[in-house]
């Protein structure tokens, strides 16, 4: 394969900055805390029961299951953050805590390679029986993700080998063969989880196993629907609507042509299939791919690159239908988007996918996450009036505030795993050298044509335009730096040891080919002012609005900075809006300041007579920073006159 | 009592003209059809079982209970508006079948006064044992109406006298004294029937026991709680946010402040309290009355005269929630706005009620009937995305076209009892002359001072500014003659005999005092501008746009004529919009028309750069009349710029 490849997460390191501080959070709170929550150490938070259903399992302590059957996966995410945290940052006790952790789950392992707490202790006679609800593969795959990512941090097989095992009975167990069951999994997850485990262990068949379950999915006869008829249970409420386009199961999957159905099961179906693409060299798939991406990004995404715009099952809707107070957006469909586009980007070199990772990484994503890495979102509005939410029904899986943890807890380790692996999405190793995506202060480092390189990186990104770019080969070496120009991006600039190049920009990246000597400076400038964003008019309910962004950062409007009726606030055309660093606020962040005015309320409800104004001084927030200030209104999109 | 009083149906008569078209089709179509439905002989519609389950309580035949527990309220409003008509345009057939029905009616009551064929037939046991759901004492009340409105049609007691024996029934058993029940319906409806009986057979003690009910409602200890807690039964759906306020009975009705709850249920209990009010001369429930009817037009309104914001429930929720796509606005819902506003007038003479009234019926109420009096909205959205309503599930209850007959039926006999009955609306007697509320072409006869008096009115309202009233006393006779001028309507001209007259408006009426003499002609003139209508800004879903208003009658936009994505149109603040009658559309009605532009969709999901416009013409039709013209979008509220 010479596709690009990112580069380990052992080669990139974070030093200062916004994203910095984010990663060093996850490591320093939220994967201890979540370590606590899944032992059940945490008063007042749900337990959890993870740490204990496994511990029973091994018949090291009696006990009951407890939790949702797939529960297990929560732990196996948080094994997956914590080993990315050992490859960025060596600690001996967790090491330790996570061979203890490692040890009880080899115990709880059935011989024939099977283990799954809930199946184990509640059902065993009901193993792979319910494909479409039980998530018993979707399990599977995080833990072979646990896996393979605690071999690539530590080098230990302990839980590779488990996975391995499981990933063998798994490969046994299904397919088209005598005797093996033509299904697939409700929850997609297992399908990229193989491609990982083919990549860890070499074995292409993990990869094939993966492409049955992504081209057996919604082929005729089909295999949800017969074990639906053969259980006789009804379609569960979240089949709604969709029945199994909810589970992208209606058809195969090269046939889709918009994205359908549980949005991040989708999402996590869609970079299975860019992964299979590549791996295998799929050209069917690829344009599969191709087609369900244009479809995202032109009919289904969010400003905030969420996805996902029907609370009730958690689903992708009709095309253009985003509405901002009612979006689901959730946080895991938001991780789901990035996973796709990174993908996508090591497919090939090409901005977009990368601005729309960007994109959701800083803005729906962040939201997931309080301020101090402690309380998380589940659901990231655009759009929050507080007493409406808690009153309307369609509104009440919205949190008006972040919680400690959720009954369904997927959200918060599955932010803790993509900020404990920030660095997989900053630069991709190409044959001809490097790219860079992400721009963020730190030190990245890979060996081009033989030679060791590093490049430290010196920003503020995403306050400041400046990008500064230390080259230092061991020994002068020919290679291409490709950077990034996001496609938010107009008149960017670009020198080498101070003398401004030409900027040759190939499908959003610029390329510089020369001999590196150590010192080599690259200074990347990237105007960021505040932008005026529009929907298409087909976005019907933010027709009329405009949102504000500078750089990859969209904003919002909040309570704290204008009192309530954010509706209210109206920004004309021609207002003047500047930026502004404010060292103070939410951490230190770059707001947007300006002036609009505000519409007076009248004598009644209805007026024919022109409403009186009031000017209104006006302070956008990044949105990935909002409802960190108490509970109140939030408006990304605020009415343009 | 010196209160004004609504002529009765008898003395007025409506010849032609907006109203007179719908009267008419409820007459003609409406009645006659639903009287098939109820008999279930329409093919392909739900059955009824109403009249079968009748028939099977009074043992004229076998069968088995069809429906829900309120079936026999489908009917009983039936029988309503079948005695309206009968009061305004005698029948012999229709009389006759009346006859009958009401025989088997008689047959099927219980010897204790006790009718309702659900808990005859299905749970005799349970009778009373589920005031909170099971509707009992709703379908009694609409049974009293029924027999209320059949006596003053035919002057016949057959029915009068099943009710009032059931209404007897109902006195002994509830109450607060020994052995009597201390409960009250879960719907309202009792209360007002039996302030409607107390009138027809002049026995207050009818109103007393509506007072009761009223006063009851919502007191410590709270009856319909300790009912849930004997019956240990949960919270049914529709009571999830607000429980025991969904049916007004969390708090005594005195110390409400905002409409609560069921929109239908919070109507019709204001409308019994308005009644109680003035027929007991209780100044508590007065300013109760006034209270709640502040919050209602303040708060709770649709432009359209709807209330019900939430489906889910079919409830008010927040103060100024009031989506435009998500509106409930039941049919039932503005019929109750009607009967509360009407009552209100009946206390005093005031012009914001009869503007209300108004609202609610040239808007809601009318789009709840199609152009051909066959098809009917039960939910009565002011904006229509039929993609999205069929695919979202807060909109599940919107039907994208009108239907048959539903299920739970209430709303088609709710219209047509309302449309039979219309002539109700149009005027009090005072004791110092008439006020007209209403304006449609038709007669008027009343007793004046011991005269004769008719009054011919000539006009094409809602359409023309121009109503002519000719009066025709048998003799010269002095009186009062208040005519309403229209909160929206500025400018207004009154003239005698050609002869231009000083307004003096008190409360929204124009008095005329004089000597009135056969053929004296008044004429009067309604400016009918186009208006432009701007929410409070804390309506926070159409903040920035206008809704258009000419008379009482709002319009919206459809797609038949201006295609898809009506939120990508544009109405520029300035932009001229006229009036102009077509006779060809819609049976004949009056279009608003002017230029607006339409904003094209670019290149990507979200642009920086202004969009493309392209010059759009707008042709607004009346709300009322939506929805007849195929299946397509709707919008009340345009973007304006």
């Amino acid at each position: 394969m010479n596709y690009p490849s990112a580069l380990p997460l052992g080669q990139v390191r974070f030093t200062r900055g916004f994203l910095a501080e984010r990663a060093r959070l996850v490591r320093e709170v939220v994967i201890p805390y979540q370590w606590e929550a899944l032992n059940d150490r945490v008063a007042g938070a749900e337990p959890s029961g993870c740490v204990h259903n496994f511990q029973v399992a091994a018949g090291e302590k009696p006990g009951k299951f407890y939790g949702l059957f797939w529960q297990d996966s929560d732990l196996a995410k948080w094994i997956e953050a914590a080993s990315y945290r050992l490859a960025t940052h060596p600690d001996a006790a967790l090491d330790a805590e996570l061979d203890r952790l490692i040890a009880t789950l080899a115990k709880a392992q059935g011989a024939d390679g099977y283990l799954n707490t809930y199946f184990q202790l509640v059902e065993p006679q009901n193993r792979w029986a319910n494909l479409r609800d039980c998530h018993e593969l979707y399990v599977a795959g995080h833990m072979i993700e646990a896996g393979v990512a605690h071999f690539q941090a530590t080098g230990k097989r302990t839980l590779l080998t488990v996975v391995a095992k499981l990933a063998d009975l798994i490969e046994r167990t299904f397919g088209l063969g005598p005797g093996q069951i033509p299904g697939y999994c409700g929850h997609e997850e297992i399908e990229l989880a193989l491609v990982k485990l083919a990549r860890a262990t070499g074995e292409i068949r993990y990869a094939r196993l993966a492409a049955y379950f992504v081209n057996q999915r919604g082929q005729e006869p089909n295999y949800l629907q017969a074990e639906t008829k053969r259980r006789g249970d009804p379609l569960p409420w979240h089949m709604y609507f969709d029945g199994l386009a909810t589970l992208q199961a209606a058809r195969p999957v090269r046939e889709l042509t918009e994205p359908v159905g549980h949005a991040v099961r989708q999402m996590y179906l869609l970079a299975a299939m860019a992964d299979l693409a590549r791996e295998l060299g799929d050209a069917t798939l690829r344009r599969a791919c191709d087609t369900l991406w244009a479809s995202l990004v032109r009919r289904h995404l969010y400003l905030t690159g969420g996805v996902g715009a029907e609370p009730y099952g958690e689903k992708f809707t009709e095309p253009f239908d985003l509405p901002p107070d009612r979006a689901y957006a959730e946080t895991c469909a938001a991780i789901g988007v990035i996973f796709f586009a990174r993908r996508m980007l090591e497919f090939e070199l090409r901005g977009e996918y990368a601005d729309v990772m960007e994109r959701a990484l800083y803005n729906n994503v962040l939201s997931g996450m309080s301020l101090d890495g402690t309380k998380f979102f589940y659901v990231n509005p655009l759009e929050l009036i507080p007493a409406v939410a808690k009153r309307r029904y369609e509104c009440h899986l919205v949190k008006t505030q972040r919680v400690g943890w959720f009954g369904c807890a997927c959200c918060p380790p599955n932010v803790a795993r993509l900020f404990a692996s920030l660095g997989e999405y900053v630069a991709s190793q190409r044959p001809d050298g490097l790219a860079l995506h992400l721009y963020a202060e730190g030190e990245l480092r890979a060996a081009i044509g033989g030679a060791d390189v590093r490049l430290a990186v010196r920003t503020d990104y995403p306050w400041t335009e400046e990008v500064a770019i230390e080259v230092r080969p061991a020994a002068p070496v020919e290679f291409t730096l490709s950077l990034r120009i996001p496609g938010w991006c107009r008149g960017a600039k670009l020198a080498v040891n101070g003398r401004a190049q030409e900027l040759a920009v190939t499908h959003g990246y610029a390329a510089v080919r020369r001999t590196w000597a150590p010192g080599d400076l690259v200074t990347l400038t990237l105007p960021m002012p505040v932008e005026r964003v529009r929907a298409d008019p087909r976005v019907s309910t933010v027709a009329g609005r405009v949102a504000l962004q500078r750089g990859p950062v969209v904003y919002c409007l909040e309570e704290p900075d204008h009192g309530a009726n954010l509706a209210g606030i109206v920004l004309p055309r021609a207002a003047p809006l500047a930026p502004r660093h404010d060292p103070a606020l939410l951490g230190g962040c770059v707001v947007i300041e300006g002036t609009g005015y505000r519409v007076q309320p009248g004598a009644s409800l209805y007026q024919t007579t022109p409403p009186a104004t009031a000017p209104q001084p006006l302070r956008a927030i990044p949105y990935g920073l909002w409802a960190n200030r108490g509970e109140g209104e939030m408006t990304v999109w605020i009415h343009e006159s």
